[in-house]
């Protein structure tokens, strides 16, 4: 991605030379945008303020998304720490964790929250969107009550796959098979 | 992935059984199976041991990986204190920061090494797999720095995209690309 404070630096932009910033073929480049309509010049390139307006909007990265956290351990404690989401617009607006020893204490400015309370959290502020940082045994159950609060899209780093309604999206991320796909190409 | 406490609860197992567990379709693990040889009778289903020694043999992880983490901050401590990876037979030998407020500290049992001693390091214990939580503007160099000490799997969490050598494998993780991801779905 385009970085805002880059965007000013030139009048237009070639695929080759978003190549070399972003590391994907300009081929590739030009076939993806091209996909979303003609916004470029063949020998000229990407006007880049248009470029940028233009990719944020298909994105939706030009909108604020408030997001909730279940679980408040070291990995959800690393993102409730991390400017890099509220920069692409995602906001974390609460966290849920089911030990009573960590509710009501702050992380940054966010108080922990029960996580009993998260449905009804959900439901009244219209959060679509969750990240489950919680233990395996305990995602699908957090799962379940961040769909039943009407979440659509979760981002879920417990190393389980979850069970899930077809109209929700949900991404695994695990750190450990990602390990485990890199060394199965190292000799 | 099949936990080894499971394994001795059935002799065999259906790639059907096997789908309700992972949500992976079973014709999908049939042909992927396959893939790797003749281990599953048609009818019968998996031998469940074999099955799971085989898995471990294909995937690398009967055998232990030590890597180094670079960049102690939040995301950094998270993975250094996290059990899961250890369990699936990586080991974190060291950590590495460049700030000296942090240096020569501990997280948990490690204690926090100067950047600068970790060519050296990842050498003397021939190292191959490197983690980066390191802010941007210093994860290119921080790469650099592990390639130059013999890393060749490199899993990048900095939100950049890292210019390397083609026989160096890296897999980025940008946590904000994947709620972007996730939201573009959303109505």
């Amino acid at each position: 991605m385009i970085e805002a404070k880059r965007v000013n630096e030139f009048s237009t932009i070639s695929s080759s030379r978003l190549s070399d910033i972003t590391g994907i073929n300009p081929h590739q480049i030009r076939k993806d945008f091209s996909y979303f309509g003609e916004f470029g010049k063949r020998g000229i390139g990407y006007p880049v303020l248009e470029l940028f307006n233009k990719l944020k909007e298909i994105l939706k990265s030009n909108q604020k998304w408030n997001l909730v956290l279940a679980g408040a351990g070291n990995l959800g404690t690393a993102f409730l720490r991390y400017k890099g989401f509220s920069k692409r617009g995602f906001i974390i607006k609460a966290v849920f964790d089911n030990d009573m020893a960590k509710v009501g204490k702050k992380i940054g400015h966010i108080r922990i929250r029960h996580i009993q309370d998260m449905e009804k959290f959900l439901k009244e502020q219209k959060i679509r969107i969750g990240i489950i940082t919680v233990p395996s045994q305990s995602a699908q159950e957090v799962a379940d009550q961040m769909i039943a609060g009407g979440v659509r899209s979760i981002l879920n780093f417990a190393p389980i796959s979850i069970k899930h309604p077809r109209r929700i999206s949900i991404k695994h991320i695990d750190i450990a098979i990602e390990l485990e796909k890199l060394v199965y190409y190292l000799s």
